[in-house]
């Protein structure tokens, strides 16, 4: 089992800033859910390919908030935490909080996502297994 | 002068769509920066370079809030009309809503920006003339 | 029917450029897709959702060729001339430039792509309607 | 000292792929570059942020091609390696070679880059200390 909270570590990419030197601002959202879909891959062993494949579900975006807290600049290192706010019937609400390599908090980002059926995208109930991996995780976390 | 409020049309690309087929939801933050871009460079005639580079200045992102309300797939046309929410004295508020071609509400994200001094990233308040067409903006929208 | 040869206008993006201020390489190659795409929705009147979704098929890159001729910057803009340099029978190769607002020649792309059918990936011919389109658009061009 | 020759490990994103299941091409332009980014910072000892912000100087791409060899798909692994093919007296030329996790060759990526001073963007020979630190990468790695 990996640590709790799980975490991602990647680098600020050159690519990824702006010419005023920092991070383009819509990039830290990608970093967060880069760090959301390792979670789904590595903590909830559903890889978001088989959960709308295999599945044949979907868990689209209702709602992103970010606030940025401290500017990122090309070479540091962020490491993102996954939280688990709320898990509800049929949605959930994701905390993910980017630090530096100097602990320095830079993003906070909560997501609100919901399940749905493909192709219908009809609102779906969180399917047992999945929901009981989130509550846990949560619970592994202090977080309830 | 341009309509009022000022729109930014552009159609979904294909890669900005995911495998379950439809835009990947940081591009929905990528669509509504690029409208404030344009606006910046159409209505107020401050291009992002011209700030960063001319004026010393930055206007870096302090919280943006997305909400999905319908999902855009490839080749949809996006229409992306900006408003200004709140000026105040070093930041300031906007909202940009995104319709598909059907007129069909996509997307509302609120974007609150704040105006530093650059290299010290120093608080600074917004150079009066951006401010007075910010307002003018506002008034001409009907938004004050 | 459109103009011969074809062309896609959009303006370089703050969010494309990097620190150095300049456009980050890889974008170019987004630009010249973006127009490729743009022609196959327009010209040949077979958007890429349609060829993967209801056509079964698919049209993967095989290989890319980008020539970096004058560096873009912020607030540009950018035409791209998309061109057809040979149709074969499962593959074609297209040639995309791009100038910008003064004329000068920014880039210049060359794309082979071939065909393919899905979900089995195995080579397909370009299927006759479609090679017809191509094949007259090159003409149109005077490119044959 | 890291092993010779270095290599860079990453997942294909979900967001990197697109409506086809497959990694958008384009991407694997992205992350050839993500690789050369990382051998700048990690082997020559020369993060892009220094070459441009404390030497003024900058090293544009000249011209790129990349072979796709096999697709991608999001979740799997990429191990891309950076070689060195030619150092000349102001241009380099780079081979970025992709692997999956299972070492099937996905992609092979040449770049050729000119060596600049900024803001001039006049030719500039590569620095002496840069020049010897990739010609020794070269012959660490047999390739000369």
């Amino acid at each position: 089992m990996t640590d709790r909270p799980f975490t991602e570590t990647r680098v600020v990419r050159w690519g990824d800033c702006d010419p005023a030197g920092i991070i383009y601002a819509p990039r830290v959202f990608d970093y967060a859910m880069e760090a959301l879909e390792a979670w789904y891959r590595d903590v909830l062993d559903v890889p978001w390919m088989r959960l709308v494949g295999d599945m044949g579900m979907g868990s689209p975006m209702v709602r992103a908030e970010v606030d940025f807290l401290n500017a990122l600049a090309a070479d540091q290192q962020v490491v993102s935490e996954v939280r688990v706010d709320r898990v509800g019937r049929a949605s959930v609400t994701y905390r993910i909080n980017g630090h530096d390599g100097d602990g320095r908090h830079c993003f906070r980002v909560t997501i609100v996502a919901c399940f749905i059926d493909r192709p219908t995208f009809a609102s779906a109930p969180i399917p047992a297994d999945i929901r009981e991996r989130m509550v846990a995780y949560q619970t592994a976390c202090g977080d309830q």
